[in-house]
């Protein structure tokens, strides 16, 4: 047993199940229910109290241990408090944690699957994720990857599509690109790279220093109400929409399988619902939070709001395709999930087209909401 | 005790909730827990094993169940089964059944209000309803609305952006829609009464024979999905987008508040968790099946897919402002419950149009997905 597992009293490997036995059964006649106690630990990605991301995932911690009247122990750890944030997906893997709540794209450098669970490039939005996941075979996929690393996934929030990013200057062509050193992760910086940009990773905490004494050029972050919070707009002025790299990135809870599996079909349903209620409530504040936001850096911070032009759009849309044609050489499950996933993208991009796209055109033109 | 409730078993006025008295206090250091038995009957407008709206309401019920082990002991009653659909609201508000699952438009004439927490034409798409109900004080207004009847609610699903409706001729002008008799309930009805055409409101089940026999030219329902199961295209081939109506229809769940008012906070938690996932997961159905069904309607039955022009457009705007100036003069609460929504319309749209609009619109033209 390591030493944090000591300090949390949690064991390590197992969840601390303790099944109540003869009760159990002795419960089904009698008017009131036993039923066994659960110790969870969830680690993860973000700082505590971090607006949406780390909220979000406080939230949903509190939610299980609150449904199950406590019998679910639920111990947060934010990122640091006990494993770094990118430590996470091994505390889960190997046992010493029950679970984390991430983003799978920080795993890409293990699979490049897992970047399709979070977001990718000219991907999909939250409600065309959703219709994936839960409708169109991409949580089999998931559960395909996730269980040849131990782990189990679910839909736990998402931040909507994301803005562009930060700027010091306009982008107006392709060619505005190049030699750019732009904070940029995962599937989007390799799409920035095809164009001649520099790409670097650099976790949230370190963004705002290095935009700031200019050993990074642009970056990107979330969207308004997270980027207001880190003051991105003393540093760069243009904000760009729509942002190409994530339209709208998943957030999950990755539990350990042999947790998972020990779990009654009760409290599977249990976790998956508390869940599914974050994926909802977290997508609901990010969208009625950037709004205001956005009109406040606007107003306030002189920020410039900008839209990339068409043909900046065209050389992200074929530099993307280059990025997904080297994904898929990776392995035939990269293949199938990049498979299924642009098959959903056809097919419920196309209904999107006839519903929400044209609705929001049509009503915002007749009542002149306008941005 | 009337007979019907004598049969189910349930007791009229309050739930059959048992606290396990002494036992409660003693599971608090026991290694298991013992909680209190609860019996619920939910009544719902829907047939039974209707798509989308059924089959949700009833998957619902069962994650209930589930989710608390049988502890909670959900009975379901299909519109007709214990009430009749329209009934539902009476037999929540009475007591004699503990919930319901229903568009709350179908109460709007006990107060307008109940329009708002379903679908208003030009209203709120779902990631947008989401976000004004848990984030913009739509479930403040919301419950200040139902306690006034006895009631509280809970969403629990999503239509979606609804199509604009089948009809036997092209509709080229607001004026061809002078005289048309045409199947459209709530608000959206009164907005067409302002353009000449006479709405009329029929149960799902009389649409049909109504169309076929001429006795109504018109008649929207919901998408694709749900409108192949009922056949409109036998009479009618035109199918226009986007509807205007119903730009995303929530379902919910409402639970007679003195019921409500006596579950443990675990409890009410349980219920708010499995209606949240429920809201998730039928909008995801719908999303996903409503493409390929709209590709089986055009290439299978010769339905023509129309978009409603701008000249149309414009004209359901201007009347569906005069009927919300109507709406506002009905009571304090209906006005401070329109302004609410306004105010939510314009701040989170604004934020659509730099977000899943843009990126959708940019996405789609890029990749040629057309529909």
């Amino acid at each position: 047993m390591k030493r944090r597992d000591f300090m949390t009293g949690a064991a390590a490997g197992t969840a601390a199940a303790v099944a109540a036995g003869s009760g159990l059964a002795q419960a089904q006649k009698a008017p009131a229910m036993m039923k066994k106690r659960i110790e969870m630990a969830i680690v993860t990605t973000w700082p505590r109290d971090f607006p949406g991301l780390g909220t979000g995932a406080q939230r949903f911690a509190k939610r299980l241990q609150d449904m199950s009247d406590g019998r679910i122990k639920v111990s947060y750890f934010a990122a640091g408090e006990r494993v770094g944030a990118f430590d996470s997906f091994d505390e889960v893997a190997s046992g010493n944690a029950q679970a984390y709540h991430a983003a799978d794209y920080y795993w890409k450098g293990k699979h490049p699957g897992w970047a399709y669970f979070t977001s990718v490039p000219f991907g999909l939005t939250y409600t065309e994720f959703n219709a994936w996941i839960r409708f169109g075979g991409g949580q089999q996929l998931w559960d395909e990857l996730a269980a040849g690393f131990g782990l189990k996934g679910v839909m736990c929030g998402n931040t909507g599509v994301q803005m562009g990013g930060w700027f010091r200057k306009e982008i107006n062509s392709p060619d505005d690109l190049k030699g750019l050193k732009m904070r940029i992760p995962g599937l989007g910086g390799d799409v920035m790279a095809k164009l001649g940009a520099s790409p670097v990773s650099l976790p949230g905490g370190q963004i705002y220093e290095n935009l700031v004494s200019g050993a990074i050029d642009a970056t990107e972050w979330v969207g308004p109400w997270n980027d207001e919070f880190m003051k991105f707009y003393e540093a760069a002025k243009y904000y760009y929409y729509p942002g190409m790299h994530e339209p709208g990135s998943m957030l999950s809870v990755g539990l350990n399988k042999k947790f998972w599996d020990s779990l009654s079909k009760a409290d599977q349903t249990l976790v998956e619902a508390a869940a599914a209620m974050e994926n909802d409530v977290m997508m609901a504040e990010y969208n009625a939070k950037n709004g205001a936001a956005l009109a406040r850096l606007t107003r306030d911070q002189g920020v410039q709001v900008r839209k990339f032009n068409d043909d900046v759009y065209d050389a992200f849309g074929k530099a993307a395709e280059e990025v997904f044609a080297g994904v898929v050489t990776h392995s035939p499950l990269a293949k199938r999930i990049h498979e299924s996933f642009d098959k959903a993208r056809r097919e419920i991009g196309a209904w999107s087209n006839l519903a929400d796209q044209a609705f929001v055109a049509q009503r915002n033109r007749v009542l002149g909401v306008s941005s």
